[in-house]
């Protein structure tokens, strides 16, 4: 498994890992789920201390200290808020629990606006409990965001559909690649709904830069981490620091940034090694990997 | 986790576990990896047992007993050899590695024709030991196709491109979808190079059913089996009987059949309880699934 220590870190990814003098960390955002153990004021310090300019946020730990203070605390840092993660779980067919969710993607909505994020991510949800019918769970996800998109853009937020690696089908998001994010995202305004490009879900598809390059300004978040092998008894565990896994992210930064996106690129992390070790060292490796191999 | 046991699956399955008086098993192929502490005697004569008139092969428990020998006991039980398994291995970018894996591509075309399999399924590697290079790895499976693909033509053994599950992307299979197994075979004569379409690498893909419509006389070998969560440390053993898992599987037959396939449907299941069961009680289990959950 890989590790974050940074001497380690450093030998892993050879001459990549070449100091930077001054790396341009201006579009670089902390996903708060990157320090997990760390609450919303933490991860706040944590980047002023760093010089990382961005951070997004989670709902859990805004909530946990409230979200007027979470809103003052980033904005009196100074930082920029690159998203709010996140709505979505739009595919319960039974019509209380489908209201239950709906009521929650708004006030997810409500709250994105308040924190002055641009977005918020949707993660769809899975094949309801004990269905095989996908495009019944995908067809739940259309109505929803048409219920969802006009309220997100009367209140400045837009809605980052988050297409999931396939092997999150049936759990987590029946929404699997950027095409299919896209089809979606293309029946509503630009600045109602948009796309997020997350490295780990959509590595390994094939037609994903030819599907960059027509998502244009439909971006509305690029997120990076690596895809680390073995893939771990908790498959969201699976990503990875820059450099620890398989991924060759160059391609995709130029990619979107030739689409003319020019926002935040946030890391987001999910490891259970990168939790465990200090959120500072997780930061300067972050920085250091994000300058080497991202940039 | 699933279990064969035939009492607690048909629970699992509820109605869909009814009797069958007569079933139509003139399709069904054994892969001989469902039965997989069997050698070939043992998988050949499980399936006469049990009137299942096809087998999948797999090379290594065929070179344990020879080739002559596997062929002899196939052809004197009367059975269909529905494919072997398998060549592939393509993405070694070392002249001398690439030169050993076309030698063994071309020994197992032969071993095919020997047989008297159709097709020879092709699990096409993932990316090299270091390398982040998907673009490269994908071209050296493309240049190794070109070398390989008349050689099979001349001995009647068709080439099955399968795509596999994109978290194998990395260690497995550097082709992920139908569209670009598509996009291989199709420089090819259609009795060269074919694909496989199997259930459980792409349940998944919401272009699936419009590839398979593509696909046409392409296919090459049909696959059931069902995607089971969770997935287990070794992600290679997710795949489940049919109704353990989350795949709705007569859409699947039903699009295959409509291209005018008319080939068998064979059961491929890696799974460590399907491997510790009585191996004719999950040909019984089989039969029944496949009764009930694929025709």
């Amino acid at each position: 498994m890989s590790t974050v220590d940074a001497s380690t870190v450093d030998s892993a990814v050879g001459t990549v890992e070449r100091p930077t003098a001054d790396p341009d960390l201006s579009r670089l955002s902390l996903n708060q789920k990157t320090t997990n153990s760390w609450g919303v004021a933490q991860a706040v310090d944590g980047c002023v201390r760093a010089g990382v300019p961005a951070i997004g946020l989670w709902r859990e730990p805004v909530q946990e200290i409230g979200l007027e203070q979470a809103h003052k605390l980033v904005r009196d840092a100074g930082l920029r808020v690159s998203s709010l993660c996140r709505g979505g779980f739009l595919t319960a067919p039974e019509p209380s629990a489908r209201r239950r969710a709906l009521d929650d993607n708004r006030l997810a909505i409500d709250e994105a606006a308040t924190l002055g994020a641009p977005c918020l991510v949707l993660v769809v949800g899975g094949l309801p409990e004990g269905s095989r019918d996908l495009p019944a769970a995908r067809a739940l996800v259309a109505d929803a965001l048409a219920e969802l998109a006009p309220y997100a853009g009367e209140r400045g937020v837009r809605l980052a559909l988050e297409p999931l690696h396939p092997m999150y089908c049936a759990d987590r998001a029946v929404l699997s690649t950027l095409a299919q994010a896209l089809d979606l995202a293309e029946a509503y305004p630009v600045e109602q709904v948009g796309v997020v490009v997350d490295t780990f879900h959509l590595w390994w598809d094939p037609a994903v830069f030819e599907q960059i390059r027509r998502a244009g300004d439909r971006i509305a978040s690029f997120q990076v981490c690596d895809f680390n092998l073995p893939i771990p008894a908790d498959a969201l565990l699976a990503r990875g620091m820059m450099g620890d896994g398989v991924i060759d992210f160059r391609p995709f930064r130029e990619a979107v940034d030739a689409t003319g996106y020019t926002g935040d690129i946030e890391v987001e992390i999910f490891n259970a090694d990168v939790w465990a070790a200090d959120p500072d060292e997780v930061i300067a490796t972050m920085i250091r990997r994000y300058a080497n191999l991202v940039l």
